[in-house]
């Protein structure tokens, strides 16, 4: 066994004037690690020549694998295929199954294909291929000393694909890789210096191998155990026993002992009853049912939301009494509690959250506050409610709300089992 | 004038194992843009002392502003502040105002501070603190050999109050800057080959200082020029004028000559005649209402969405016929036409959007396959629809669907003016 390092190169200017977030990178450290790879280094450079040029030198001499990522549209601004070609001493030549997969989109879609679209087909000599089923350009993979480099289109659902369905199924034939083993679990309640006083011994009895970080966010402390070994079962049995202590002595605060986020640990818990679940979203304006429906499967016990955003539709859709919204305002415990009720009964559901608050940065008063939420979660038999007072910005506002009706509705339906 | 580069060093295991997606640097990006200074690298570390250390020296050689991210919060895994600490040659000592603010936080929060929170306040004596009023960790600023570094705390709304608050102010006195200047238009119905041909001459025209650039996505592609600068009325002027000529060159495919999203720029088509919109969302599952709701002031036009999940939804709350849902299935003309009738009318709004659609992996059939998705926008006096099929994964198929129905309202409106 070697330990496998890899590093990624983002290109584009638009990462670094910020008019793009990049998720492609996290993605793909994901997926790295499953394969028993460890990313050490990311880079990202503008549309630069030599920018470009000194990354690939810099990154190759401490990894074994290079996934440079972007740069690779049919617009002038793209330097980056010329520069490959370049650096690992090749031509241009066409590439007949690529000419004919991006005539074939072209037809599919009814459209002439211009020169510009043609040139995708071109790569160095010195490549293979790797097929883009997803778009126009393909990915390319090239060894230089020792080192694999492969290049990939930035959009990332065609990026996925060529990773997902040409590259990792080769990754065990390129490299003699070790296991990289995760164990994470989620606490809520307890600040993360508490946490680390709590756990102390546990930690400081971890051997060199195995490695735990702290991560938190929106009130939630993530613990991850990093376990790296060549004896894949020996290596699980021992991290598993480290997770078991951590999970023991956090139990108090434990919420759940799998990496799964918020939303599909509620999933989870309703899926065992074939319970479902209904919203009502003021302040968080449909960022909770977002949470929820981006999963797969989200149908099975998500019924939808009503977003009220104006107190017309907390009126007329929700039936919150025109009394409450005039003598408690739309922030209010009775407001949402009227909201949770309404929608339980109008989507009939087994439970139902609502929430309103004033997530800035208007709107706020001495009495109300920016930051200021109410909350409700009900079943039939009862409702919970309760009060948050946030101090962040608008997108910050907006998260926490969420997270915490999320976890609000967990303990809620915990208490019922 | 100079001109000014920055870099920004991203510290932490959890960037590398793709645990969290890094947003702070397309913002720190921008805003150093906006202040004249560019970003020529990224990079991304773990909590590893000799990559952090090898990271400092190599991004200093070519920047005169080093920004360093992450790294700082109070738990055993933080190794960054002793290594600046060696690096910049001082040694660690309390901050007086610093441990003063963090007791305030933990009276403030009626917690008991513990070491670990206390030791927050200490820092190395080579730096000057920037104080951090939205958390207990300060930032730090250092000089070494001509290069501004700044170390920041990885938690988002914390690293911006410090950027806003206590380092961008100091720019103009530490730097003689020159200045950038951006101007972008978004086209929407024509692909980024297309639209390079169209304008080629432009492109050609243009002096070496204005560069362009495509940034495509969802089916819109943002031109962008950037022009770099010491006379800033001068360089306005001269880009404005090739920015004109792009416009009026692109006219058949412009969506708007501001570089906001195209959520924002409905904002404003609807603020201008004071009309109001809703919505009803079933596949995008509340996101459309998201990316509206995000925006402050939103709720001048927005008055909700109704999320119907569920077909029983769309029965009882957005009244669809029954029939319809027996005869075409909830993903039909006739449902999405229903829905944006309906929720129009429940919600008293001047324009409605419904979408409804199969954003995949399950749920596809031979006949409605997943990517198929209908839209509907409509007002009093009509109603538009709209069939797509997307090729994408989930969440690629959501944002698609969000952006199309959105761009669908834009050319509504505009009918209707």
């Amino acid at each position: 066994m070697e330990k496998v390092f890899a590093s990624i190169i983002t290109i584009g200017d638009e990462l670094l004037i910020g008019q793009v977030v990049d998720t492609n990178s996290a993605w793909i450290a994901q997926e790295l690690n499953k394969n028993g790879i460890s990313l050490k280094h990311r880079v990202a450079v503008g549309d630069v020549w030599d920018d470009i040029w000194a990354a690939l030198d810099e990154e190759s001499k401490h990894a074994s694998l290079v996934i440079i990522t972007g740069g690779l549209g049919p617009t002038a601004d793209d330097i980056t295929k010329p520069l490959l070609c370049k650096y690992f001493g090749g031509k241009m030549v066409v590439d007949q199954p690529t000419l004919e997969h991006v005539t074939k989109i072209f037809n599919r879609l009814n459209r002439p294909m211009i020169e510009r679209n043609a040139k995708q087909a071109e790569v160095p000599d010195v490549c293979t291929v790797l097929k883009n089923e997803r778009g126009t350009a393909p990915g390319m993979q090239f060894k230089k000393d020792g080192t694999i480099f492969i290049s990939l289109p930035g959009v990332p659902h065609e990026m996925k694909w060529i990773m997902e369905n040409q590259f990792i199924p080769q990754i065990p034939g390129l490299f003699k890789t070790g296991f990289i083993e995760h164990r994470t679990l989620l606490t809520y309640g307890i600040g993360e210096s508490f946490l680390a006083d709590l756990i102390r011994d546990i930690e400081e009895s971890l051997p060199e191998h195995i490695k735990l970080a702290y991560l938190p966010n929106y009130g939630i402390v993530r613990l991850r155990l990093t376990s790296f070994g060549v004896d894949k079962k020996l290596q699980e049995e021992e991290i598993d026993q480290y997770f078991q202590s951590l999970k023991e002595r956090v139990k108090a605060f434990l919420v759940t002992d799998e990496d799964i986020p918020m939303e599909l640990f509620i999933a989870k818990l309703l899926k065992e009853k074939n319970e479902t679940l209904s919203t009502a979203e003021s302040c968080t304006g449909g960022n909770i049912a977002r949470m929820i429906t981006a999963h797969a499967g989200s149908s099975a016990y998500y019924k939808g939301t009503v977003v009220s955003y104006d107190n017309d539709v907390k009126r007329n859709v929700l039936h919150v009494k025109d009394e409450t919204l005039r003598l408690t305002g739309a922030v209010s415990e009775e407001t949402v509690t009227q909201m949770a009720g309404s929608v339980r009964e109008i989507m009939q559901t087994d439970y139902s959250v609502a929430v309103s608050g004033i997530m800035g940065p208007g709107g706020g008063s001495e009495e109300k506050p920016v930051g200021l939420v109410w909350m409700a979660v009900a079943n039939k038999d009862r409702v919970v409610t309760k009060q948050f007072q946030f101090r962040y910005d608008r997108a910050r506002n907006i998260e926490m709300t969420s997270y915490n009706a999320l976890n609000l509705l967990r303990i809620f339906i915990n208490e019922n089992r």
